[in-house]
């Protein structure tokens, strides 16, 4: 598949703009575990997903991660280029939580053209707006949903994204996922499993009730 | 003061969308204490603050407040007007902190406007970045922080904001701004009091060692 076919706002764009764009991007692939934009510590350039999958998390002084959102193929990764606005002042972490094959557009080439383009530069305000959705969405979840119900959720989507319900997990990566300690999820997964919602094996953790974690995870 | 040396990138537009601009405006004024935007219900359209201060906060089921940010004069609220993006999915209440007077930009003419115009789209663009940064800050906070590192935080933020160590400011409505319980402020305030931080008198707070809560906050 063509560069062009994945860019959303590839017919807005004018025939030069294309052109540009189209010599500046370069293919490029991330195996599982890479750490593709790392804070404030680099500015790599946008991110256009051609398969697999992206996870966005905060990580605090003492190493603890939240997990922000995650991309998919076909989504584009503006917060790897943070500094193409001075108004995005905060620093995420981007992992390649799957292997994944990306065009990687520069930074510069990008913010050109969005300042010419009123469809590329409105396109990035909804992607914007998407972003901030699932980050309030988020902050929703942990001002007012106690953990049961965000350790349900976490699980049912897990299992929906991965399309099984034998989730290969360890504890700490549940806890880094939500921003906890790998006791208080261990004490959690427990509680479930002697509920018989999942059944519990070292690396794994299996829904053996989805119906109880659906009912759970409801406000 | 004309409403064009208030707008931002009114230098940017063409004579016809300025045109359109100042036909479609109304000057308007809420006073302190009024909701101007209550999430999904209305979307009124962007208010250009004149002089006044905004607050906009997420409110749960319970009707637990957290405030997200302030706006003060100049500042231009988007997401009065939040059915301007489909991609903004989430709810927030915007209220007059102070008597506010502002002009109110109808929704559809700002959008027609800024589909047409890279300029305003990306200055959009820029101004759904910084409220995105403060409410980061605020995940931040509220995942990284102690709860008395928040409370120091927000006293001197008032005090600043206030121009006074002397607050009006009832334990209800500083647990409302953190999302927390009026009991959990009162016991933290008592703490503040017995260390000769602040002192307490019905519906004051005053700050008598801004220096002690400046060391408290820092992480």
């Amino acid at each position: 598949m063509e560069f062009s076919a994945y860019f959303p706002m590839w017919d807005k764009l004018t025939a030069a703009q294309q052109k540009r764009l189209a010599d500046s991007i370069t293919p490029q692939t991330a195996p599982k575990g890479t750490i593709v934009h790392n804070g404030s510590l680099d500015c790599v350039g946008l991110l256009l997903i051609q398969s697999g999958q992206l996870r966005s998390y905060i990580l605090s002084d003492e190493g603890r991660e939240v997990t922000l959102y995650r991309l998919f193929d076909r989504d584009l990764c503006l917060f790897s280029a943070s500094c193409m606005m001075p108004s995005i002042q905060f620093d995420l972490v981007i992992e390649a939580e799957k292997d994944t094959g990306y065009w990687l557009i520069p930074t510069d080439v990008y913010k050109s053209i969005m300042e010419q383009s009123a469809p590329l530069a409105n396109y990035t305000n909804e992607i914007m707006a998407s972003r901030f959705s699932e980050v309030m969405w988020l902050i929703e979840q942990i001002m007012w949903k106690s953990l049961d119900k965000r350790v349900a959720s976490f699980l049912l989507e897990e299992a929906a994204i991965e399309g099984t319900n034998l989730l290969k997990l360890t504890h700490e990566t549940i806890a880094n996922h939500l921003g906890t300690h790998r006791e208080v999820i261990s004490r959690m997964l427990k509680y479930f499993q002697n509920e018989r919602m999942v059944r519990l094996t070292r690396g794994t953790v299996e829904i053996i009730a989805e119906d109880k974690l659906q009912e759970l995870q409801k406000v």
